[in-house]
């Protein structure tokens, strides 16, 4: 069964700081994106890889990649400003029915072992979704207060998500819908079950500075 | 309004490596509990506290505070296994009704000003628990499957978490029950509220080994 990697990096926003998107910042000199394009290519360097970024950005990407010697392969298509048409302009791109991991933009360092199992339990499953403990207390508020969830229960969702291209194509037919948040929660919504994987602490999402930070801390320790 | 502070390090597990419990190891040098007991001090220096702790490591605690030279005064008191059992053991050494904050002792770095925060909007509203964004995608398991929880409603909940000494006397009267997990969950079973305040992100809980060497980055950085 062939394989296919969407890489989504969408956000505009500058909230982490800095005059670019945390996604084109520097991890160890080179851009935070380039690092989870160069994980899937290591893993299978004949695996296409389509990166879905907005149309603004797509120049400065480029520029990117030529001025760090980022020659790894990947096809850039432009995306929406919503996860949800990001993945389904990239999803548009994909031909036949592989099995097609969703990555975040911003985890950079995601194991070959993590990516083989993602895409080896898809392969069995139709699916795989990979997933840790949640080791702090949660609360969910809403507009009458906030109640406690049994944290045994819980699980932190990471990426990549992987799919049978022809089950991501069903899930995506589906109207927009402001609520989407991966693409797990969407597929379930055409009544199918998603499978669990373990995840690994190392794929952190990158979300701000001391995140970066962190990112740079496990590649020294190459743990 | 007085105030008081309980630091509760029950955790016996070696899961985290090395041979002595997480909370004796070291952080720049001296023992991740020192840490919290020092941050306590530092935001009232005539603040009781108190740190409860399992029976078998009150001597290797001692020892490792002479070892270490860390001079802050507290008191020490034998806890349970659980943590219920080791923050009511702490609550009965307790006089009047103080303000009081219960934390997490390999929680090293809250900030002078949440401590502050924390205690100050306790004194106000009666409790105050510090909380988060949650930052990735969630999703709950049972015996059916799993299913995704919508990530804006959701609080990853930190400590110290605060309330009046005679609010948590009633939430401890209550009988054990293991789904118990933070004082405010128990607080909200006698029927009251809980007040929710903003946490931090340098107030990490230190889980693994990656989390340890986080907050020696967080330290280095003075952020």
């Amino acid at each position: 069964m062939s394989r296919a990697t969407l890489i989504v990096a969408g956000g505009t926003g500058t909230r982490f700081g800095g005059s670019i998107p945390k996604q084109f910042q520097l991890l160890r000199g080179r851009p935070l994106l380039s690092w989870a394009v160069e994980a899937f290519h290591v893993s299978d360097p004949e695996m296409p890889i389509v990166v879905v970024l907005p149309e603004p950005h797509i120049d400065l990407w480029r520029t990117l990649c030529i001025g760090h010697g980022f020659h790894v392969p990947h096809a850039v298509v432009a995306g929406g400003t919503e996860r949800f048409h990001s993945v389904k302009a990239g999803l548009g791109t994909v031909q036949g029915d592989p099995v097609l991991a969703v990555h975040d933009g911003v985890r950079p360092l995601p194991s070959a072992e993590l990516i083989a199992r993602c895409f080896t339990q898809a392969e069995d499953q139709g699916s795989a979704i990979p997933v840790m403990p949640v080791t702090f207390s949660v609360r969910e508020v809403d507009t009458d207060g906030s109640r406690s969830l049994d944290r045994a229960r819980l699980r932190n969702v990471q990426t990549p998500q992987c799919f049978r291209a022809s089950i991501l194509r069903e899930a995506f037919a589906l109207p927009y819908d402001p609520a989407f948040t991966d693409e797990a929660t969407l597929v379930e919504r055409t009544g199918r079950r998603v499978h669990l994987v373990e995840g690994e602490e190392r794929n952190i999402k990158v979300t701000t500075p001391l995140d970066m930070r962190v990112a740079n801390l496990i590649l020294e320790a190459g743990s």
